[in-house]
């Protein structure tokens, strides 16, 4: 029903017969002659028709022609269309399918609301924007493949139908109408199965594999999300982090060269990022850098900053370059900022001539040499304005990490056409939750700690131990989380015994793994990159929603086929399970 | 950890270093010289150790040990490993992980229970022969996705957590936490899925895509299985089959060249392989042919004959060469077979010299010129068996089926280097089903009836009515089925009509289809290749289970994490269900 594609025609088609399918789009009246803009996948081209046929047409219906390429008349030309030289006069029209008027426009400027929008996916992807961001991804994901099948990788399959974990919060759940009053799992990632495999002497596995979290979906998730799992054997981390590196700067490289990148990725370690960014995903497009200038601030006799350094808090210096000069109204508006990223205040010095001495508090201004000092030290120069943020240490660099992002977003420090890749390594191994007053993974409870640490795991410094976890971040966002693995059963459970489990829970719930390790588990490391957010990047999108075919909206719904929702009292009944109002 | 892989040695590297990592396999011990086969997924490598270290090791401890290549030998070459010219001087040994011992020898001979193998599935991997298949599935799948990508198909992910059918009795399903009472359902197919992205204006879609069906399970079926889905906008019938010849084809030549296969695959309409196999998915390496003879059955006086015919049952023939003289005793097995396969019984006629005549039941004996004409039309040879078989259509094409292959087994007739594709097209688009006294699809009611066949929607011979349905099968296996579709919302109400649903169920259930249909969708048409039995069919697989990496048991059983199990009290009050007792 088509020789060629509505996109595909050139000036080289002048001349020749052709037959297109497609959609009615754009339609122009000129002097009684009318043409219609036919859509397809691949673009736009015009038809021309005789008023007659054109009036049976209308918006979206689907048809096929057939006719004569021909070049535009001069002057009529579209060079903002690849089609743009030619035009197809038609000489028979057969109409496959009318249209119903379609509730918005197909067109990449729609206004509509995002809810109809999914209400009506199906027309919503008939916008070209959309149809490329579904190739993107294709690209996207065909590319991974082909570089990890040339690295000697296999994509392999591991169930969506697994075990659930006890207390498992956010498992979806399934029961399983054979073994009444039981249940499957959907995984929340393969990660056990892909350790598995390494035991099975896989040593080079893959998989884009389809991951579920049933949790208050936060601003931009989705209740099943798609990874690119990977893990390999014998290796150390840089042979991971070389390989991710490589994938990711191809990639970018070969589909959307209209980003900047540099390579090799910045390697980072954790304690440097939080000192420097005060955050372990930094973007860094632009510098913003900090300084803890906790020790300067015990100089002063400044009431806010003795409090937070006598209960063990920081004090933090960010320069923020050329806003010397804000008035104090600007000032109390940054304050005000803040304070809606919960902080309690900000502090702040303007370096704005010779004399340069800084108001931390009503009747308390510091020296000239102090300042300098601090300037000094925030490596600010004339003319910069420096803030000080104090707090206990993971607050403040919240905080002012967040100041960071706020005033790059304002100033328009960060060049929307780089991806300023880069790797965060030597994680710590654990973290103290305070809310449940326990030592928690910093990565997951299968991270190594890093090699000659195991003695400190019956030390009390746990907070100190390095980890070999590793995270890929860019502009931002991370984009990659993975580590070396442990795969001796002795260090495994001494890990879990630490996180809290006793011995019968260890067993319950990771008695499988363990019993594996005990068969010559070979050493291995892998990583898990999201795919859904690397597209959206890739794609310019602002959403995750953007290139999913048919996602949820944030509260889980598929807005299109109405789901979730009620079932049979009979289907109930068949799997043994009741609804408890 | 290795600068090689073990399998990759060759003469070449003759005196060079190498540091490989591996698990320990068979030991020989030749006058105080220890060999050892050290594995690894690439394959074997012997190394030649000292006592002393050898005698540290045990069967599958995972090792590494750097050397030096030397040439084995003359005269202890092993032609039968690629490996075989060379060994390993073992200069550093590192042991990587002990192992204690496994429960079953790691080798391809393996006599372990099933059921202990997939207890241990990560140790029942390590076999050579499940590496293998492991890499023909991802090498299978890599084609296909590469050959799609290449014909301008976009891979595109469908939801995994989709709206539930009311009565979907198949499906399984998944509470939602966040709509309490509320269930998303597992997908049995993306077929509704595909179907809207050709609305979308997509074009060419497919996906591997994981389903699920939640039924007793029968020989070789899994809950959770894979196949490649496609959709194609646009097209007829032999635009499908010839992408999917042009798949296979070139699949099976690339990937396992030991096959013979016949291009252009044999297109065969639904009624001639009824008639001459007795099956819609016939094996074809072998002939056996049935032809109808109720004709010349009905000029016999045998009482079988006449009941059945005058019940409008049918009378099939089937030639079996070469076995005319077979004992009274044979054919009384041969009945017994047929027994019980579900037949009440079974003629036959034994072709064995000139002045054949056929005692078809004790008393009727047939003339020389009926037994000729006989042969004729089952195109028989002197010293041939005719079997005969009456029954109602249906049931004495299944008994005669069930017969022709158990005969071409014990004959050995099918060439087991032979993968005989053909494509069976012309469905019925309806079969009546006597269980529930109610028209059903052949296929699925998304099916179109063939062109010009729609007015015979309204009359009353609904069995006649061609569809535009297609199977690829593979000796005497149904590979993939499809079909063009329904575009037109008119045309596919009147369907679901047929099928016997009310006006409300339609919308409640196929309401979003509908609709979408409303809106110029186009002619569209696919198919769902199983990709499980294919990449069993290509690694000579028995059971689907040894390409699957983790399989479940018959009963959807995980022997190795243990699933589905039970759950906490705390998970099923979060999802606001109670387990019935």
């Amino acid at each position: 029903m088509k020789t060629q594609d509505c996109g595909a025609l050139r000036a080289a088609h002048d001349s020749t017969a052709t037959t297109l399918s497609g959609w009615v789009s754009r339609r122009r009246d000129h002097g009684g002659i009318i043409f219609i803009d036919l859509r397809d996948r691949s673009g736009y081209v015009q038809i021309v028709l005789n008023p007659e046929t054109a009036e049976r047409l209308r918006s979206e219906w689907c048809v096929e022609v057939t006719g004569t390429v021909r070049l535009r008349p001069e002057g009529s030309e579209n060079p903002a269309l690849p089609t743009g030289e030619v035009e197809v006069m038609v000489e028979g029209l057969t109409v496959l399918n009318p249209s119903l008027t379609p509730p918005f426009y197909i067109t990449d400027d729609v206004d509509a609301d995002e809810s109809l929008r999914l209400r009506y996916r199906y027309l919503d992807l008939r916008r070209p924007k959309m149809q490329d961001n579904l190739r993107l991804r294709h690209q996207t994901v065909k590319y991974i493949r082909d570089y990890l099948d040339g690295h000697g990788f296999l994509e392999i399959e591991t169930p969506i139908l697994i075990k659930s974990t006890p207390e498992g919060a956010r498992d979806y759940l399934v029961p399983s109408r054979t073994h009444p009053g039981n249940f499957y799992a959907l995984p929340q990632s393969p990660q056990q199965l892909k350790q598995l495999l390494m035991v099975s002497g896989v040593e080079r596995y893959f998989q884009i594999a389809r991951c579920f979290r049933d949790e208050d979906l936060r601003a931009d998730r989705q209740p099943e999300f798609t990874q690119l799992d990977l893990e390999m054997s014998f290796v150390e981390e840089e042979d991971v982090l070389g390989l991710i590196e490589g994938l990711y700067a191809g990639l970018v490289r070969e589909l959307t060269p209209q980003f900047k990148i540099k390579t090799p990725f910045q390697r980072l370690p954790y304690a440097d990022a939080m000192a420097r960014f005060g955050s372990d995903k930094p973007d860094l497009r632009y510098g913003l850098e900090m300084a803890d200038v906790s020790d300067l601030a015990a100089e002063t006799e400044f009431r806010v900053f003795r409090g937070i350094l006598d209960r063990g808090g920081i004090i933090k210096a960010m320069a923020v370059p050329g806003k010397g000069g804000l008035t104090g109204a600007d000032m109390r508006r940054m304050e005000d900022t803040a304070k809606e990223f919960g902080a309690a205040g900000m502090s702040h010095v303007r370096l704005t001539g010779d004399d340069d001495d800084a108001l931390l508090s009503p009747g308390l201004r510091m020296p000239v040499e102090w300042v300098r000092r601090l300037a000094e030290r925030a490596e600010a120069q004339r003319g910069d304005l420096i803030l000080l943020m104090a707090g206990p240490a993971r607050l403040a660099n919240q905080w002012l990490a967040a100041m960071r992002s706020h005033l790059a977003a304002q100033m328009e420090l960060a060049d929307p056409a780089m991806l300023s890749f880069a790797f965060v390594t030597d994680f710590p191994l654990f973290q103290w939750d305070d809310a449940t007053e326990r030592w928690d993974s910093a990565h997951h409870p299968f991270t190594a700690p890093a090699p000659g640490c195991e003695a400190m795991l019956d030390g009390e410094d746990l907070a100190s131990i390095p980890s070999r976890a590793y995270d890929l971040v860019c502009n931002g966002s991370e984009l990659a989380s993975g580590s070396i693995r442990i795969h001796q059963r002795e260090l495994q459970e001494k890990i879990f015994s630490i996180l809290g489990y006793s011995a019968e829970q260890i067993s319950e719930r990771f008695g499988h793994i363990l019993e594996a390790f005990d068969y010559g588990a070979p050493p291995h490391g892998g990583i898990a990159p999201g795919i859904d957010r690397l597209v959206a990047m890739l794609a310019g999108a602002d959403s995750l929603r953007e290139v999913i075919a048919f996602p949820k909206t944030q509260s889980g719904s598929d807005l299109l086929f109405g789901a979730p929702s009620g079932v049979d009292a009979g289907q109930l009944r068949d799997l043994a399970i009741r609804i408890v109002e």
